[in-house]
Parts: C-alpha cells; structure tokens; sequence
C-alpha cells in the first residue's frame, strides 16, 4: 500500500491541489502528511475539511518522520517549469528510496537525472500524465466486446465526471457488481492505478488508446466505467470528449451537469441540457443504443432547499434517476446500473 | 519556385504516391521527375493519367540531369520505418544541396545526420507532417473573427476534403476572391504553402492550433477554406473532426461524400448522409448559424448518366449546389460562397 506524503508547497487549498485531495479524499489510509510551508501545523481537516488529522509540515525533510515510502505530486508548479526548488525536493525524495508520482505536464521520468538516480535507488517514477507508447490504433473491439461500458459525460468541463464514475464504482462494489474503473485524467488515472491521459495523446489515437484500455479493464468484471473529459460542446476540448466518446461506444451513459451554471469554464454561455444530451446521443446512434442511467448534479453552492428541488427536477423531466453524489449518494443510480447489466 | 523530384520508389501509382500525385495534378511546372526503378523510362501521364511528359527514372543519381531543387517524399516506406536505401537516397539529396520534404510520421528535422548535413548544405528540411511547437491553447478568437471560414467536411474519410476545398479556392480566385487554404494533412500542407497537421496534434490543442493558423491566414484574404479532416461519425477518428469543426467554427460548411458507398473506410456501415449533415449542424448550433453551401460529390466509379442522377438527386433532396468537382468544376458552389462573403 502507498504510503504518500503529498507535495503541495504553497498550494494546498480546495483547488490547486485537486490530485492530492482526491486521495485524501477517498484513500486518506494512504497519505501520511501533506508538505506545504504556508499551512504548517495545521491538518488536513482544518484545510480541506476533510481528510481528519492528516498533518501539513513544512518540508519533505519534515515528512520523513511520518514515514511515507512515496511523494505525490499534488500540484503544478507555479510558471509550468519545474524550479530548483522543486528538483531538490525530487531528488531528496528518491534519495530516501521514495516513490515519485507525478500528473504534470513535463514527464519526470524523462529526466536523466531523476531518472538515473532512480536506477541506482530502486524508485519508481510514475508520471500519471504520460500516454502509452506505441499508442494503439482503433480497432472497432466494442462490436465483439462482451462487458457493458458506462461513460460518464457532461454539459461542460467540471462538472464532477471524475467524481460521479468513482462514485458510482464504489457504489456497485458494495453491491457485489464487479466494476473496472478506467481513469482518463491524473487524478482517475492514480485512483483506479491504470487508465490514459486522453488528452495528452495525439488526436488521431485518442479513439484507439481508451478501446485498448478498455480492453485490458475488462476481463473478470460485470461493467467497465469510464471518466469522462471535457464536452461535446466545449469549443476547446470537444475533440477529446468525442475521441473518447467513440474510443468507449458506451452501452450506458451518466450525464454530469451544475444546474444553474451560466457560463461554460471558457466564459461562453453554456448549452441548454437538453440539447447537450442530444448531441451525445445523435453521435452514438449510428453505432448502437445508449442509454441515459442517471444524471449526476453538482450542487454544493445550493442550500439543500433548493439542491433537493433541482434533483426532482431533473428527476421528472429526463425520467432516469438524479442525485448530487456528494451531497448524497449513487444508491439510485447504481440499482439503475445492475437492472440493466444483469 | 520549386522544382521537384518526387520519390516514389516501388510506389508510383494511383494510391500509394497521394501527396506527389497532387503535386502532379495541380503544379505539374514544380515537378521535374519521378524516380521510381519499377516505371522507369515511363511518363506520368502514361502511369497515372495525369502529368503529361514528366519523365519517370530509376535512381536519384538519374534524377540530377533534370535539376531539381528540392526531393519530395511523396510515400512512406514499407514498414514505418526508413530503410538503408532511402537514408541513403535522403543524404545524397542533401548532398547536392536539394531541400526535402516529407509527409513521414517521423521527422528527418530530428535526424541528427540529415539536420548536421543540412546545415552544413545550407538545405531545408521540411516535415509536413510536423506539429507547431509549443502548441497554441484556443482563446476562442472565432467569436471577433472578420473573415468567413469555410470548412470541407465528409461523410467518412476519403471523400475528397482536400480535393474539393482546393478546388473551390482555385474557382474562387479566378472570380476574383482572395481565398486563403489552410491544409490539414500533409498535401493540403504542401499545395497550400501551410498549415497544421490536425491528425497529429495533441487533442488537447486541436481546436487552438487550427484557430491559431486561420489567424494567421486570414488578413487580406476574403474567406478562409480549411481543408477537412475525417468524419464526425467515423470510429475512429471523430475526435480529430469534431476539433477541427470547433477549432474552425466554419461560417459555411461544404459536405463531401461518395454516394452509394455502402461500408465506411472501416469497414462499418455508412451513416445515412441527411444524419451525418445533422450532427455537423447540431454540434455547430450552440455557437453560430453554419450555412451548407455545397455537395461535392465523388464519382469516378458511376458512368456519366449516373453521375448526372446522382449531383441531380443530392441537389433536389438538400437545395444546394452539388457537383463532382474532378468530373465537373465547382461554377455554382463558388457562386454561392460568393452570393454568402459579399
């Protein structure tokens, strides 16, 4: 089991340490400290408001008290560029034989240093963002495929794609469904331990790599759920969602959605729902039926009044079960899932 | 002026040599010879039925007494990777000062024994196949764009994008419309002097890289045509499209397609072509009204009286100009285009 102490110096907040947090979130047994000089003394709890008594110290020097055997990551550094700072950190880090785990943009293990040094040590250097290589080709295996695949898609960027599929996945284990989780993002990808960085892959094998992933998720599980990444109607990022999209031909779809929600991530006024959920369907008509299990509501800036009010809603205009999973849960959902797989 | 021999080992014929052949087709003045030791003593015309008198040799050595400036890779090698013979053909090039340009999926620029010979030669090395670098984000610069964007899209891969989008800019300027072509894949990049190619670009930045490039294009120029990509319900390659048509945001959009094919490039089922013109239009309707403005149609497999049915029955059923532009010409979509910028 990873024992990570996680490095966020400067940056452990809601936000900006979105990878570290997801751990701390859902595998806290697995985080020994959190590294970030500006909140030293504190807990986790204090900061996030979750992960309990999880402690922040000062340095990584200070982390090796508490005994971690890996460093996660859990942050960009200011500037894109990894500052000195930073790769003394690393370097200190194998130095003490811990694992480096890592969602940047650069890849560490393409660096000779860390790299060699990583040799001599016996570390492992993980970068969650770096896609296969050979990237695999299409090979259209979804028409043979014998296991249900349940895409999670949503009306804009987060709007908790990643959240409702590992929800949903832990919600069908406590019912005795084997489900595979293939992440598509760094944070899904250290979660679910395999997955690919769709959108760092080139555009022409985005459709071929999650098929082939896919494909290795699958045997001994009743159901395959996949984070979803962007929208099909985002004007950056559509060609990802769409690639991934047709990479998955998914038997299922949980639509994610913040009701209410203005302006898309990219300033632009966002898309009638209704209209969204049509564009995804139009695009799997021509393969196969795909149904809409659930929709998964982001509403934690709604009183309960009103958060509850707008689950009915969506409820009795789309006629498939609505939830927030963190405000409540995937019980619905999840029953919706098993009376379609078994 | 550039004044191509086109290396076409073992390849010179109809499919294999795609990129030289278009060369041949439109900018038979650029191409001096052909080298290719299985046609040798041969004319292009006599070979592909187009390119008059360009004479066919058997060696690159052969190749010089026709003076060239520059070889054109004009297929890729059996296997992927470059054999002894062509590093060999490759550095003999550069040592008499030729310039080459390639359509490979590696890059010579990164060879260091062609780039230090290069140098050293004072000899260009052109990889069309070669994303930007870095790779531009998209800023969304659509939405204060002054010049129309046209984009070729299809309903499957091989459908004649390029043909038709070149096609229609060589009309155009003849009516006196200054038509800027962006090509996406490696001959739209060498007929048009630029461009991106999409397929190998990033997903992530699909949409900004071909917007950065309309950007670039667009100043004096009356309208923009993007030479398409793909096809919004081909398997595997529908992330590349839907990138592109969003990277784009075309004003116009001109639909190609092959009628009665009945199985995609894949081997899958076509999508009836009224469904595949909506979700084009679909997936364009949250960010501006996109006019159809043309068919072009590919028929070289009917007869003339079919091919006649056919342009008639497309143009009844959908009310827009369509023709084939290779058997015809494209008289009433430029019309149109022009009856739409002006």
């Amino acid at each position: 089991m990873p024992k990570y102490a996680i490095l966020a110096e400067g940056a452990f907040d809601y936000i900006l340490s979105k990878t570290g947090n997801a751990i701390i979130r859902y595998r806290p047994e697995e985080v020994v400290c959190v590294v970030d000089s500006k909140s030293t003394a504190k807990t986790a709890a204090e900061v996030l408001g979750i992960g309990d008594d999880i402690p922040v110290v000062a340095s990584l020097q200070d982390a090796l008290q508490y005994d971690p055997n890996a460093v996660l990551i859990g942050t960009a550094p200011p500037g894109g560029q990894l500052p000195q700072s930073w790769r003394e950190m690393i370097l200190m880090a194998i130095e003490n034989r811990l694992d480096v785990v890592a969602g940047l943009h650069s890849f560490l293990s393409d660096d000779i240093e860390f790299n060699d040094l990583a040799s001599k040590k016996g570390v492992h250097i993980w970068d969650l963002r770096k896609p296969p290589d050979p990237l695999p080709f299409s090979k259209g295996s979804w028409q043979t495929r014998k296991t249900p695949v349940l895409l999670t898609v949503g009306s804009d960027c987060d709007t908790g794609k990643m959240t409702a599929a590992w929800e949903l996945k832990m919600e069908l284990e406590l019912r005795g469904v084997k489900a595979a989780f293939v992440g598509t993002g760094q944070t899904g990808i250290l979660l679910g331990g395999f997955g690919v960085p769709v959108d760092a892959v080139v555009s022409d094998f985005v459709a071929g790599t999650i098929e082939a992933e896919i494909d290795k998720a699958a045997p001994g599980h009743d159901v395959v759920i996949v984070e979803g990444q962007g929208s099909v109607n985002h004007m950056a990022y559509s060609g990802v969602t769409v690639g991934l999209l047709h990479g998955c031909m998914p038997e299922m779809l949980l639509m994610c959605h913040e009701p209410d929600r203005k302006l898309d991530t990219f300033g632009y006024p966002m898309t009638p729902f209704h209209l969204v959920l049509d564009i995804y369907l139009k695009l799997l008509e021509p393969f196969r039926p795909t149904e809409l299990v659930g929709i998964s509501l982001m509403t934690p800036l709604f009183d309960e009044k009103t958060a509850v009010e707008r689950v009915k809603e969506f409820e009795e205009k789309f006629q498939v079960p609505t939830t927030d999973p963190v405000r409540n849960d995937m019980t619905t959902i999840a029953e919706n899932v098993i009376s379609l797989i078994r």
